[in-house]
């Protein structure tokens, strides 16, 4: 088969064996804002109209470009949600001379005061985990929009999205907070304090200010000032989720991600267990392994 | 005397007759960001030349005229500050022809955890309705970066800054919420809404990401998606001011914040008081007689 995880700023493709050995993987930085005027069937042969040609098939793709502003939108399934129901809500694509793939749908939430959430790609990224886990568990996936996942009896039984790495990206390039923010690698004394700091009385709008103002005192150098920030907004979520999340929580995110949350956690007191971040491409083998044979 | 209110963006002038009446107002699109290479001085002989060929003295001037990107910086004076503490510290700046001008001092506080924090300018708003004021009272000045300010024994006894106009701003402008934003008016029921859903579970993280999750499931009309989020955050922003300030609370501020914040109080069962906007110039008054005559 051909998985392809396919988002917003870049293009993964993987060639995968029956046995659901990864055979090849392919790279690009193709993701669905890139593409022009729909020509997404043209983007796919470009990458992997080797694999197509030997007759790879089932294809199947997630992420973004199964949503309205991608291929074809595949609508979001309603939580909770079993395995089956994502599977049963592949949508097609074809094109060219009888080509065909399978785009995987996102999946809708709706938290206590009733409003809505969504996600589209990390529901592929749970397929792939979804059988090392207990039958109840909680899954953090960090990044931009960072999901906190329920698992119970087996089924994603809801979530929250916190707009955590993009609040960081945005104070970061556009606000005042900026201005005193060299790109840095991660200063862990500082991190810390931030992640030390959300708990503090005040408020997250308070403690963003503190950052400035630590800074013009001459009490926090340039150089962990990015990572105050990020440790001030990653406490703030993680201070935010559900009871029942407390008792420990499943990790899932690039390595990098993984290495700021798991850290963030323990500092509050809580286990964290990190799962393969590579979690994509064994979500889109058990979809394809629900297909129909052709 | 001169009174001027000299921000980042903007300049005021006031030529006040000795009974504090104000005689004459000007503004400017002079914020000191507009000012190259330092050229304060002739910036202000070009707004107030008459006044001063006329004699008219002292000069005082409060705002970010007085920062280290200024005129020349009037150092943070520590809280709690009395009124004298804040007179006692103007700085002088001279030019010309025996031309002289005083520059209103920030103040500085630190919260319970010993982060720092700074104003410049609203202090001397401050000034300007300190005798309105009970001993013991909290003023809230609401902005870019909203001040929460604790008026005991007829000093500024501390305050807090929030970041909140400016996440607002920031986020209207470059995140993906922005997207389903276009500029519209005050939509009062989705600013209710956004300052309810304040209080629900998730925190602020989560509930940015709601704003656009209730847009793509067009639960959200474009037309009330800023109003939404504005009270989303100031809605926070209240609920994590100090327990000390939820009985009563003096707003300080433009009409149309002004308006905003009343309304999310009122909503949260918060009495307030408006105070008259124009207290800067009141201020500058205050200080200008505390001044040694010449």
């Amino acid at each position: 088969m051909i998985a392809v995880d396919w988002g917003t700023s870049s293009f993964r493709a993987y060639r995968v064996a029956a046995d659901g050995a990864v055979l090849e993987r392919r790279s690009a930085p193709l993701g669905i804002m890139q593409i022009e005027g729909g020509r997404f069937a043209q983007a796919l042969d470009s990458q992997v109209q080797d694999w197509l040609a030997a007759g790879e098939a089932p294809v199947v793709m997630c992420g973004m470009i199964g949503s309205r502003q991608g291929w074809k939108e595949a609508p979001y399934v309603a939580c909770p949600a079993a395995p089956e129901d994502i599977a049963q809500h592949l949508v097609e694509v074809t094109w060219g001379a009888r080509r065909r793939a399978w785009l995987a749908p996102g999946l809708s939430s709706r938290d206590e005061g009733g409003v809505p959430d969504v996600m589209r790609g990390e529901e592929t990224q749970l397929l792939g985990v979804l059988d090392e886990l207990p039958p109840a568990a909680w899954i953090c996936l960090p990044g931009t929009h960072s999901k906190w996942v329920e698992i119970r009896g087996g089924k994603i039984a809801r979530f929250r999205t916190h707009m955590t790495g993009e609040v960081f990206a945005v104070m970061k390039a556009h606000s005042i907070l900026g201005r005193m923010m060299p790109d840095a690698a991660l200063d862990a004394h500082w991190f810390g304090a931030g992640v030390q700091r959300a708990r503090a009385a005040g408020g997250m709008l308070h403690h963003l200010f503190g950052v400035r103002a630590r800074g013009l005192f001459g009490e926090l150098p340039e150089a962990g000032a990015s990572s105050y920030l990020s440790g001030i907004l990653i406490g703030h979520e993680l201070l935010s989720i559900p009871d029942s999340a407390q008792a420990g929580v499943y990790l899932l995110g690039s390595p990098e991600l993984e290495r700021l949350y798991r850290r963030a956690l323990e500092q509050l007191g809580r286990p964290s267990v990190s799962l393969d971040p590579d979690a994509a491409v064994r979500g889109l083998i058990r979809l394809a392994r629900g297909l129909p044979r052709e």
